[in-house]
C-alpha cells in the first residue's frame, strides 16, 4: 500500500509495524476490553517525523490515532471497531528529557518519556514533579497530558493540567505548534495550551512539554484514623486545612468494606487501627525542611479531632516503614477488588462539602435498585473524588441474570447523584470511547456545541482520534456498558 | 432608534445610557488615553438580561463591547475609532456574592462584583481570595477573568487563571453557557474555561464565576535585602524556594534608580536598608499558624544568604508598622515615576533563570539607542515578570525631537531582548487594542491562525469586542507607540 510505503521511505523499516504479532500489544488495551485492527503503527523518533506522518495520513484520508503508553482506563488510545483503520502513531522512541532547569523550576521532555523517569530526572536535580498515579512506570507524559492525569498529588499539587506551562503539538494539518513557553506569566491571546489538554488527542498530537517542578518535599507524616462517617471526616478535614495550608498533600477516605476486603485479600496488609468498623482516612502532610514541625502540626490536629469528638482512634505512623504500611493498605485496593468479585466503579467528584451527601444519596439509589448490595467506597476526598463502587461476589454476579442491565443502571444511578449535586461522572480517567454516552447524557447542549466547534475549528476533517470525546449525534442518552469495570485509584 | 427603543423595554428606562453626560465615564479609559463614542451604555441586572441585549444586537449587526471597571491598561474596555459604534455592556448592576462554601472552599459570584468586595466577603468567611492588584478597588472580577490578571499574588496562589473552577459565560449567540462547577477535577472534554479566561471578551460576556478560596494566613514575615545585582537576587530566590516551599509569597526586585525615585518622590518614604546603591528585594513569607516559625525560616535564610556572600545588607520588619513601610516604598513606584518623567514601561516575562540576562541585554540594546538613559528595574522576580523602564526626566522627553519614534524603538528592542530568552511580551496586563502589532510581531503564524479558527468558531460574525487581542491582517509588524506610557504594578 502506498501510505505504508511512504512511511517506509520516511521512517525506515524498523519503525513501521504492520504485522499482527507486532502490533498486538497497541491493539488492545492492557485490561483486554478493547481490541480492533489498525492500518498499522508507525514510531517516529521526532517531530517534524511525527508531523510527515500527519501530513501523509492526511493526504490519504486515514484516522490518526496517537498512543503513549496505553494505559487509557476508557478505551481512549486502541483503535475503534468501526470505521477506517487508523494509523497508530505511538511515541515510544521520543523519550528524551530535553533539559532541566532548576533554577526556573521546569523540564522540557519528549511526550514519549516515561512518567516515572520524569520524576526520577526531576528528584535527581533536586527537584519534584508532582504527578504521581498507579500507571506512573508506563504511562507516558504525553498521555497524562492529553488526558489531564490525576492522581494522589492533586490535592497539594493539581492536576496535570497545573503542571505544564508549555507544548509543542503536531495539528491536524500536520503542521507543528512551538508553545514551549516556560513561563509563569503569557497574556497573550486565547490560551491554547489548556484547551490541547484533556483534548484525549481529537484536536492534534502533542510531542512535547515544558513541565513545572517543585521543591522536593525532605519531611512527611502520615497518620491513619477511624472517624465515625463521612460527616466527620469533612469536618477533619476543615482542622487540617486551617492548620496546614498547602502541607496538606492526601486524604482520602476508605471505608470498612473496603478496608475488609484489603485485609481480606491482600497478605500482609493489616488495619493500621484496633477497629476496622467505621471509616477511615488517610492523611499526609509533608513539607521542605525537617519532619518536627509537621509532626507538631499533626499532633495538635488530632488532638483538636479527639477533643471535638471527631475521630475515635488515630494512629501516627513513627516509622518509614509504618509509613509506607499505611499507604500499602491504600494502593491494595484494586488488587484486592480485582480479586474479591466485581466493582462498578465510577469516578465521579462532587465539591468537598457535598461528599457526605453524595455517598448517602447514591447508596440509596443503588439499593433501591439491588437492595442491600454492599457500597465499597474509597477516593480522594480532599478532591471530592470519590470512587463509589457497588460490590457483588463473584458468586453473586454470576447469578444474576440481567447483568448488564443493573451495571447500566447503577452507573446512571451514581452518576445522576453526582449530577444532582453538580458534580461529574469523570473526575480524572476522562471520557475515550467508555463515556461519549455519559457526554450526551450529561453535557448541555450549548456546551457539546462549545466543544464541535472547537473540534471543528482544528481537525476539519475529523482524522484525529475519531468517535473519542465527543458524542455523535445518534448516541443521544444510552451510557454504554462497561459491567466489569474496576477502576479505583 | 429601534435597537435603542428595544433595549428600553427589555431593561428598562434607567438602564439604557445613550447621552454623552451619561456615557463619559465609559467611553473613555481612566488614564485619559483612548476615547471614542458608543451607540449606547446597557445596564443589565443578571444573566437572562445580558443574553436578550446580545441577541438584540446579533440581530441589528451592532458590535458588543463588555465592560467590567473600565480599569484595562491596554485599550481594552473601551470603544475603538473605527468601525461601528459599539453598544457598551457594562455589568456594574450584576454584583451579587452568589453564595460562599467555605467547606469547599469556593465563592460564587456575578461577574460585575468589585474584586475588594470579593477580597472582604472572602476573609468575613475566614478565607483568602488571593489575586490582588493596584486596581482591586475598582476593577471587577468580570474584567479580571476576561484578563487572567496577575498581580502580587502569583507566585504563591498564581494568576486570576489559577483561582477560578468555573464560568458563566453568555455567548456570541445570545445563549448561556453554564459552567459554574466548583469541582477540583473534571475531565469532561474540551476545557472551555481556560478558553474564555484571558479571551478579553473577544469570545463571550462572563456573567459569573466560581473562585477558590484558601486559608487566610495568620503570620507574615517581610525582609528587605540588599543585593549587588540581579545574579545575587536569583540565588537568594533559590534559597528562599528551598527552605520555604510555597510560605514564599513575594519576591520582588527594586533597582537603586527605581528606589531613588521613590525616596525623592513620594513624602514619607525611606529606604529600609543603609546603602540605596546596588539592588534591592523585597521578601514576604506567609503561613497559617503563628509567626514564631516563618520567622525562624526567614532569619536562617538570610544567615546563609550572607555566610555566602548572596547579600550584603538585611533588614527584617519587626513591627506590623515596619512591614507596612517596606511595602510601601513597592507600592509607591508608580506614584513616583509619573512624578519624576516619563517612563518607557514594558510588561515582559522570561524564565526566572533568564532574569539576570534579560535586564544586561534590554540594557544593552537600550543605551544603543540612547547611551546612557537610567534604566528603572521594578517586577516580580519570583514568577520572571519584570517592568524594564528606560526613564527620561520631563525635560529630557520635551528635549526628544523623535519621542514617538524613540519610544517605538525602545518597546521593540526590550520585547526583542524578552523574545531572545523565549520570553513575553505582555504577562500580566493582556493585548486589548494597543499589543495586537506585538501579536502579529512575535506570535508565530501556526498560533494566530488557531486562535483566529477559535474566534471564528465561536463568534462568527466578529461581533464582540472587534479589534481586541487579535491582528488584523494588515497591521503586519507596526507594534503601535504608547510613548508616556508608566505600567508597572
Amino acid at each position: 500500500m502506498a501510505l505504508i510505503e511512504a512511511f517506509r521511505q520516511l521512517l525506515g523499516d524498523g519503525a513501521v509495524l504492520t504485522r499482527e504479532e507486532d502490533l498486538a500489544g497497541l491493539t488492545e488495551d492492557w485490561r483486554g476490553r478493547y481490541r480492533a485492527p489498525a492500518l498499522c503503527a508507525v514510531l517516529p523518533s521526532n517531530t517534524a517525523q511525527v508531523a510527515a506522518v500527519v501530513r501523509l495520513c492526511v493526504e490519504h484520508g486515514v484516522p490518526v490515532l496517537p498512543q503513549g503508553g496505553n494505559t487509557s482506563l476508557c478505551g481512549g488510545a486502541t483503535p475503534a471497531d468501526q470505521g477506517k483503520r487508523p494509523v497508530i502513531i505511538a511515541l515510544t522512541r521520543m523519550r528524551r528529557i530535553r533539559s532541566i532547569d532548576p533554577v526556573n523550576n521546569t523540564m522540557e521532555v519528549d511526550a514519549g518519556c516515561v512518567l516515572a523517569t520524569i520524576q526520577e530526572a526531576a528528584a535527581a536535580a533536586g527537584r519534584l514533579y508532582p504527578v504521581s498515579l498507579g500507571a506512573e512506570g508506563s504511562c507516558q507524559i504525553g498521555g497524562n497530558i492529553a488526558t489531564n492525569a490525576g492522581g494522589t498529588g492533586v490535592l497539594r499539587y493539581g492536576n496535570t493540567r497545573d503542571n505544564v506551562l508549555g507544548l509543542e503539538v503536531v495539528l491536524p494539518d500536520g503542521s507543528i505548534w512551538d508553545g514551549l513557553y516556560a513561563l509563569r506569566k503569557n497574556n497573550t491571546g486565547y490560551d491554547l495550551k489548556h484547551l490541547f489538554i484533556g483534548s484525549e488527542g481529537t484536536l492534534g498530537i502533542v510531542t512535547g512539554a515544558v513541565l513545572k517542578l517543585h521543591p522536593l518535599p525532605t519531611a512527611e507524616t502520615v497518620a491513619w484514623l477511624a472517624v465515625d462517617g463521612p460527616e466527620q471526616a469533612l469536618e477533619v478535614l476543615g482542622l487540617f486545612q486551617a492548620s496546614c495550608n498547602s502541607r496538606l498533600s492526601a486524604f482520602e477516605l476508605i471505608n470498612s468494606n473496603q478496608v475488609r476486603l484489603v485485609l481480606e485479600q491482600v497478605p500482609g496488609r493489616r488495619c493500621p487501627v484496633a477497629r476496622v468498623d467505621g471509616w477511615h482516612v488517610l492523611v499526609e502532610l509533608s513539607d521542605t525542611g525537617d519532619t518536627q514541625a509537621i509532626a507538631g502540626t499533626m499532633q495538635a490536629v488530632l488532638e483538636r479531632a479527639l477533643e471535638l469528638g471527631l475521630i475515635s482512634d488515630g494512629v501516627v505512623a513513627s516509622s518509614e516503614a509504618q509509613r509506607k504500611a499505611m499507604w500499602l493498605v491504600r494502593h491494595s485496593v484494586s488488587e484486592a477488588n480485582k480479586k474479591a468479585g466485581v466493582g462498578l466503579t465510577s469516578d465521579t467528584a462532587v465539591p468537598v462539602s457535598a461528599v457526605p451527601a453524595f455517598i448517602a444519596q447514591a447508596t440509596a439509589a443503588v439499593h433501591v435498585i439491588a437492595p442491600g448490595v454492599p457500597i465499597v467506597v474509597v477516593g480522594h476526598m480532599g478532591d471530592g473524588n470519590i470512587h463509589f463502587i457497588p460490590f457483588f461476589s463473584f458468586a453473586a454476579w454470576e447469578a444474576m441474570a440481567n447483568r448488564a442491565e443493573v451495571a447500566d443502571q447503577m452507573r446512571r444511578a451514581i452518576d445522576d447523584a453526582a449530577a444532582a449535586l453538580r458534580g461529574t461522572f469523570s473526575a480524572e480517567h476522562g471520557i475515550g470511547r467508555t463515556l461519549t454516552g455519559e457526554m450526551a447524557r450529561y453535557k448541555a447542549p450549548v456546551e457539546l456545541r462549545l466543544m464541535r466547534a472547537v473540534k471543528q475549528a482544528f481537525d476539519p476533517s475529523g482524522l484525529f482520534n475519531p468517535g473519542r470525546v465527543l458524542p455523535v449525534a445518534r448516541e443521544a442518552s444510552s451510557p454504554s456498558s462497561d459491567a466489569t469495570d474496576t477502576r479505583e485509584s
